[in-house]
């Protein structure tokens, strides 16, 4: 499998600002908006913002690359054993976007032969727009704006700032690992899904752990944290790709995200052997 | 005591308005760049921006009104006797503030004998700003921009949306009430100090109780609550004044918040009387 030239990276990453364009066009009119919030078997809210900005997405890809599998949150499976594979979560944070808080986000991965190498994150409301890319033969960099941005130079837990959605996300070891390494920040903080992700990438968060997440969830964020610096893998330390578990984390430095590691992956491993 | 009249009113809005600008221009420069965070003697963070902010708010006070008075967050209490009042909170959310997410707020509250009657809340980084005003004898209203904005229409615990800063805000009995509170939402949620307020005026959160709160995090906000039709006060039902204590909840309307308080009210007196 050769590289892709730098012309198809270039191609894909003006094609990744036309989705996330075409989602937050879908998005934006329901904003603070009156609309039904419908729960999924999981209990999770969907609302038709979710599945009309999902529609969007897949409805482009499929006209411009029909080889192209589609995996989403919301309209399910196509071709996902192609080369290039695209995993679409067309507003991650749906509670937040249902309370109507600017913090919920669009996330479109591609990925090739299962392996993660452009993410977008884009917030419709604010404008803000993290897009990473880690094509391999090509520097890895992550764009905000127009801006490339840097994740911070932090290496100590104890003074770092650390994100997860909700402690709830963490069952039993994982509860305990995760306690073990929000106990060693400097402060732990909740709620804001992935846009903590995209402060990472701005160097004004410095840690990110979750857990029980889906592969739309976290698939487009790798490049996106690998592009300003960061480090973001599994709970064992291994690279994200499709079929990864459902643990994270992303870190501002590798001593940061090793220091991480040696909290987390204790309590991963003997989740596993329990 | 005679009402005021409506140009005094106007007088104030306006006023407010500088007010908030002025903590707004100072604040800015500092979100998602590096500066020293300092711990305050119970922990929390401070920074540069706070202590400017409030300054230059001060400022515009002694300068314009000079017989008022006024209480802030980081510069302590001035004429606090004085007929009328300003109490500031420059940053609200000062850890999402130091995370560079835009969901602090600066807080400015107008107090006439105690009572407030003007309140700001201004989101500097977005431009989002709630200016609420419950004068007597002029109807109470609630500016978002340049729109008159309401709460929702709810009416039902399990119908809502709830907000709390942390569940860690509540201790002993309150963590009790809380939790009878939250669980007989439909969603409860954390994380976002004085803006849950603000998306509880615009009518997509329906309650938000908290507890561990000073003067200074809330005064601004019952005349925002108030006059998008909502109702906030005390966790007993008292309305809320400078003296009143550390625990409030806000609701989109009388019968909802008459239900919040069925399961905050008896938790409280329980912790009054033990």
């Amino acid at each position: 499998m050769a590289d892709p030239d730098p012309t198809a990276a270039e191609t894909y990453c003006d094609f990744a600002h036309e989705l996330a364009d075409a989602a937050g066009a879908e998005i934006r009119p329901w904003f603070r908006r009156s609309f039904d919030v419908d729960a999924k078997a999981d209990g999770s809210p969907v609302t038709i913002a979710d599945r009309s900005a999902e529609s969007a997405i897949r409805d482009l890809i499929s006209a411009r690359f029909p080889d192209h599998g589609v995996i989403g949150e919301e309209w399910g499976t196509e071709r996902d054993g192609a080369e290039w594979v695209w995993v679409i979560d067309p507003i991650d944070g749906t509670g937040a976007f249902v309370a109507g808080l600017p913090t919920f986000g669009t996330l479109i991965a591609l990925l090739r032969s299962g392996v993660p190498m452009l993410g977008v994150l884009d917030q419709p409301i604010s404008g803000e727009r993290w897009i990473g890319t880690t094509f391999p033969g090509l520097p890895a960099e992550t764009r905000f704006g127009v801006h490339i941005v840097h994740s911070s130079s932090t290496t100590e837990l104890r003074e770092s700032v650390g994100y997860a959605t909700t402690p709830d996300m963490f069952t039993g070891e994982e509860r305990t690992a995760w306690e073990r390494l929000s106990g060693s920040l400097r402060r732990a903080r909740y709620g804001i899904d992935c846009y903590a992700y995209g402060l990472l990438a701005l160097g004004s968060v410095d840690l990110v752990a979750e857990a029980s997440l889906q592969a739309w969830d976290y698939l487009a964020l790798p490049p996106i944290i690998a592009g300003s610096g960061g480090v973001m893998t599994d709970w064992s330390g291994a690279p994200l790709r499709l079929g990864s578990g459902s643990r994270v984390v992303a870190a501002a430095t590798s001593e940061l995200h090793r220091a991480a590691l040696g909290c987390l992956d204790q309590g991963a491993t003997r989740y596993r052997d329990g």
